[in-house]
């Protein structure tokens, strides 16, 4: 948040996931984090989660916005375009 | 639901919210409310969900479907033109 | 997961969900789940949640990821393309 490459973020925890990893299906506990952000900044968002998360191939991808609230979208552009802290 | 402004909704609760509002970061827990419509529907249930909503600017925002099976999409349409209560 | 129809599945439950069926408004509680899979098993991965459901008329719906780190991405391809077990 304070580097300005999401608006906002949502945790959703715990989640219970299965997946297939090294050719087994493994079970884990784990955290459903949804950020809202502008296609722009999500290469670099993206990275910096990468930097920080423990697996070796998380799961960091987009859905598109097609529609929403015009000001809601405009805060979104508006929060990830100013500088750090500004 | 009762203006068919959508033909389902499911609520995802308590969630943990961080977000930037007045130059700083704010935390706060929250209801995702994941609601299923029509794109011709969406601007009358924005509305609706702002008419009801606490913030000043709430998140309402549209991802499209993209496949479905075939009778839950029609299920969708179907539920969201009739009249009020029919 | 066995049958290589999706790469990952992610359970969030319970959910409250209020929904239109019979021409009256039903609440329930349900499991949200979130799969990945390629566009190619989108069919048979939803025939096969069809099969195992408890409505006649499941929510079995697609939403697009528009981007993804590299190395997830190819990972959902590979998961979903190998024969069961491999």
């Amino acid at each position: 948040m304070e580097r300005r490459l999401a608006a906002c973020a949502q945790v959703v925890a715990p989640i219970a996931s299965t997946y297939w990893w090294e050719g087994e299906v493994q079970r884990s506990d784990e955290w459903l984090l949804f950020m809202k952000t502008t296609s722009d900044r999500f290469d670099d968002l993206a990275a910096h989660v990468r930097g920080l998360h423990s697996y070796e191939v998380p799961e960091i991808v987009a859905v598109p916005l097609v529609a929403g609230t015009a000001d809601y979208l405009e805060w979104i552009k508006r929060e990830t375009n100013s500088g750090p802290g500004e």
